[in-house]
């Protein structure tokens, strides 16, 4: 798998609101999967979950984590990146979940009254498929 | 998460020819993700890889995967399924990857030139959302 800087065409892919799945890590080492939001921040990926949520237990334990984003065109074509994450912070004022919900909905995060916190994933490398082979 | 037999829905939902992505192990324990194909085959998930793939080395090393499937119809509904690999056997005669391509895409498999391999998930946890929430 290469690594970053991503081509421009792959990077063009993933600034889209696609579905995309991210792999944590459970204590005993088990992968846990499940579909996310997520936008492009700088050359970093965003994620934002709600306080209650078993991931940020398995982030803040362990940083390693994979994400692959289909192509809401067509997801024969998809891109898996691996990486850790680099920064864990509370969403003061639910200003990243707003970010990302315009980005996939058009409207601001619909639930106000419960803490949130932002991820920021380094990609160490990248994948493509589909349309998005061999870059 | 709830424990195994999946509700009756849930599984309506599964036998779909939905995307999903699956989640395996690197050698030092880091998650790998990639978009695969998948039937459900009795109480198992069925995978299938060409064998050059690395997650067949990962598979066989380190059983624990997991696979999150989202609803095609609208993949805010997706289901997450921990578990790990039971078996892996050689698709002889391609006969596990045609009845995986007919599913998807209603005819046999393409490449017929290369050995593939069948790996069989059970199914330890499951999470559902969306219209697959609470179940």
């Amino acid at each position: 798998m290469p690594r970053p800087p991503l081509p421009d065409d792959l990077r063009e892919l993933l600034e889209k609101p696609n579905p995309s799945v991210i792999a944590t890590l459970r204590k005993d080492g088990q992968p846990v999967t499940v579909a996310t939001w997520y936008v492009m921040d700088g050359d970093r990926v965003l994620v934002n979950m709600d306080h209650t949520r078993v991931r940020l237990k398995h982030l803040e334990r362990d940083p390693r984590v994979s994400l692959t984003v289909l192509d809401d065109a067509g997801w024969y074509t998809h891109v898996s990146l691996v990486g850790r994450v680099s920064e864990v912070a509370e969403d003061e004022g639910l200003a990243d979940i707003d970010r990302i919900a315009k980005h996939y909905t058009g409207k601001p995060y619909l639930v106000r009254d419960s803490r949130r916190f932002s991820a920021w994933i380094e990609i160490d490398r990248y994948h493509g498929w589909g349309k998005a082979k061999g870059r």
